[in-house]
């Protein structure tokens, strides 16, 4: 940390900030410039007070860190890139991975539909909500545990993993036993009980960005699940919330590329929800394998007329099934793949 | 709901506009312009479809609602403003409330220490945190249950109501237990299973905007504890996340006399996390109450430079005492008051 | 137009609001829902007062449009895309066109240095600033007209034509006079007196998105130089300000579909600004083309440790060779190339 | 200056750094942690080449300054707070000064009629618009040397100073010949030749904050005019864009108080344009005033229902009265005043 000191402070002034930099644990080096003295504060921060907290002192300016706060999720501590593995699917390997599903489950027939049309373009795993967190409480909020048992059935009949969301610290038990990868929604970002709950069941957890979440806060709220024991999180890329009205949010495209750098844990994008309109989801999702994302995870739905939420952005199947053959052109450009052969039949069960 | 089409549909796809938004309950009305054909979807929205869905029709350019989508928030429906009555305090009346205390309950002498200076300024609700939402897992995450205990000791002694946030739906009976207002931090603004739980307690709750929700959303989630069958919500600006980095957040000023308008909710403002150095929240307090604001929710620690959490924003006593001389030759101009006797002894419990 | 009217008006209170309709040309209809009343004014818009003017109204709660505002810049106007040739360029057709040189022009020798590197790797315009546009007064501000003969010399020997920056109508005519396409940059998006300038003199234009610019507020600027005789417009995305500090920008990728949807012109994409980094420019530039860039404007410097201007972001010419190979992968998914073969010699001049 | 360096680099990199630093004329000063080396330069920044720039070497991960990069308009530089003297009339000294007219210049009478009333509710200063910058080039551009003629000939009756817009370089000579202070709008606030042009006229310059510009931008901006020779400087917040769509803009209310602690200059606020809603603009500006603005200027019309343009955020007379009546009651809060008595006539001429 490097700590600023206010202009026409004293030599005691100094004095104070280096006594109190070292009752902190820290190693305090005086540079004293033609306008301002700093502080450099050295030593491992992580696990000690935060250097931070001397912000609150009258004679400092601002506290500036040189290093990210995160730890586990960080590229410093662990150089190889981590490999999530999710029955015979992997996230963060060669293949890139895509997702797909309605976004709400609705019924029997309707998920296993959706499946079958995706499973037969070249999705790895099926997505759907059964626990809905909806802006208004008079809205749909999904069919929860029998929307659960839906997804399960899908599972059975095409071998896909399923990944869905998990709403609140009460239904993540039965969530896990159903799914595959829980799912912690762009709502949830920050919600740590949740966070540490997931990290406490050791199944794979796909996290959301959240719409005002930096991109060191989002790998913050990783750390939490990390530092709980669960190393299989999977990031996820959503858009964030700006001045632009045209698209529901802005999806943060360069998001892919800093993670990759700051972090080893992999990556997916969801181009549903950063576009918010069905026709900009293609471009968006092929832009997001050109920067270099692991995977992606993408809303279909054989009648969007008549979808119970989100419509609007879901793809139709044949949409889809044009998207994962130019997908298929672009991944070796970076050096990737997207696998055609579906996942092997019973790898995820018995 | 205004349904706009796409240029260059047909009759029949008008027609077919018409056919699902009369499925859905609601009366069609074609307006033909010389570019864009238009339906207005005519009767009560709130508890029927979500017209909305009708953005997923290929022939549909857009939908735009005419009409606020929250019911019970909302001022329309009913004119009177909220006034929200915690032990002998009364939030949304002709005095404007002052809440001040600790950013974290740190020891039983901080909190009584700070108690007594902030009540001897004149503040009528004691704050202070127990549970800490922290964006990193390192950080110090609060006292818990012991933390509530220091506040309901000092709240026996100054007779000052204690609002505290709560942070999880697992501790939401023991915080009701000890406390009298019970806060949603901003981070759980759309955490809707904490939300009904709240709601389903009859305490007045204290509910926080979030980093990125709108005055629109802000509103739908008070909704949410509202149509749970809790009246008693209070609503609070704490400041936006923008590009401007020489605050922590951009607080939103304007938004007190919108959500004035819109809503018959109170509405407080919280200076301390909207500017996040202690020097500015001075002018965002005097601000917000020559905005017409209906209290403040202030921190104030008696030695901020040991403070556990947030003492850069922290006030000393002195400064607060200041602030609240200022404010009480503001408020009148505004027809408003700032009641410098303190609340009755006794007034909140036996 | 639909006019919203407040909650609670009385008849005479619409009457008053249709004559003001009528006197502005237009046609009202009538629609009383339960709640609101709306009133659409049914028109040709563009050349007629603004009916956003009625909101000044007492009695009017909103003017919401439903028709874009450009005309000229519209693709309801002009189906067709547009293509703008440049001495034997085309930006809009089939080819996908990255333009590439130095962020400043720093002597002779750099800029002959790097227009021979970046043409071998297949760029087909050289681009070089002259006249740089500094946040500081202090910072270096540009060769300007000794600048733009370093350019015109390289494009002289390389056969490249030259895009270059003007920053105000007093040097428009030289910029012109040396340059084959002027660029106006972010800061100037909404210089009206320097696009209607721009508008007046033939030569094509690259139209930078502003910061805080909205896709909406991009294409009423470009409608400037259109609407004062100019058709050879294309469109640049560089990225928008907002809350995320670990790029400069935030570049909008969304805004490439989403223009293409709106508008017949043709849109370019700046990674290197909308990243600020030299690792994040390939990813971006990338995820450019493959959500439908026309073209691309990088940023290439044969040593950027010593640059004058922006050398963290811009590429070495060996990184920019390897980009542009991922890129002749890329462009076939969407049915486009990207032409190796160098533009004929002396197709811009004799 | 602090350059931070990337992990796992040698010593030979740390000394190739310090070259660079020492060979740009500072002293390097090398700070081994145990995760990072640092390297912090030594030496006034102003005037030296930008350290930035060391961004661009391959073993630095980023630089980070400790120090504004604006110097004539810092407070280190001047301490004593800056009045600017208008024609009898004092921005930034004890008096909060109050500029007051319509948004657009429509004709004589109009301007003449609301001139005498603002000067009967106090204002110290008229505004009104000659030059309009406009997002669609089909809306109404001002009446331009019109407009600038019935300005001068309110000014003549009332004794009321002129603010008006300048929009370009060309006009500068005759907007001066005109009005009293030149006024920069949010759009021209990076248009750096125009402010080194207002800055090379004598004239008093009142300065607006730009929808992106962050306040250390806005300060550089405003070192344009002061390093051309212009001290008269008056800054002006007017609202920043955010993703809130409930008002225009989002005012900026701390923008207030960090431009007070950082800068000299006298800041006024604009809550017509902040807010962009009639009802919104008092609470705006007696907030404004609460939280320590030196003015406010405010868009007023006798008939805004008719008004050219911004009639949505025009006061009727009546409501700026109150206004006045209200901002006499708030002043003396923070020891400031809001003077009734006219200024003197003919004060500005003879």
């Amino acid at each position: 940390m490097i700590i600023v000191l206010k202009s026409g402070i004293n030599d005691a002034d100094v004095d104070e900030v280096c006594r109190r930099i070292t009752e902190m644990g820290y190693g305090p080096h005086v540079i004293r410039g033609e306008f301002k003295t700093i502080v450099a504060a050295v030593g491992e921060e992580r696990g000690r007070p935060d250097l931070r907290l001397l912000e609150a002192m009258e004679t400092v300016e601002s506290v500036m860190p040189v290093q990210q706060p995160f730890k586990l999720a960080s590229r410093e501590v662990r150089r190889d890139s981590t490999e999530v593995r999710i029955n015979g699917v992997t996230v963060g390997g060669h293949d890139v991975v895509v997702m797909a599903g309605p976004c709400s489950v609705e019924s029997q027939a309707q998920v296993l539909e959706v499946a079958d049309a995706v499973k037969g373009s070249g999705a790895k795993v099926l997505r759907g909500g059964a626990y809905k967190p909806r802006t208004s409480p008079y809205a749909f909020q999904g069919l929860k545990e029998e929307g659960l048992r839906y997804l399960a059935e899908a599972r059975k009949r095409t071998g896909l993993p399923v990944v869905t969301e998990v709403l609140e610290t009460e239904s993540v038990e039965v969530v896990a036993e159903y799914s595959d990868i829980l799912q912690i929604g762009a709502r949830n970002i920050q919600n740590f009980t949740l966070l540490r709950r997931v990290g406490e069941i050791g199944k794979p957890v796909l996290l959301k960005r959240g719409m005002a979440t930096s991109i060191q806060e989002f790998l913050l709220s990783a750390e939490y699940i990390l530092s709980a024991g669960n190393p299989n999180v999977i990031l996820c890329e959503r858009g964030i919330r700006t001045f632009e009205t045209a698209t529901r949010n802005t999806f943060d495209i360069s998001a892919i590329p800093v993670v990759k750098k700051l972090s080893h844990l992999p990556i997916v994008a969801d181009p549903s929800h950063g576009a918010g309109r069905r026709d900009m989801v293609a471009p968006m999702a092929r832009a997001a394998v050109a920067a270099g994302a692991d995977g992606l995870i993408i809303e279909v739905h054989c009648d969007p007329d008549h979808a119970l939420s989100d419509g609007a952005q879901s793809m139709f199947p044949a949409q889809f099934d044009r998207l994962m053959a130019e997908l298929r052109i672009i991944a070796p450009a970076i050096g990737r793949s997207i696998c055609l052969e579906p996942v092997r039949r019973g790898g995820w069960g018995s």
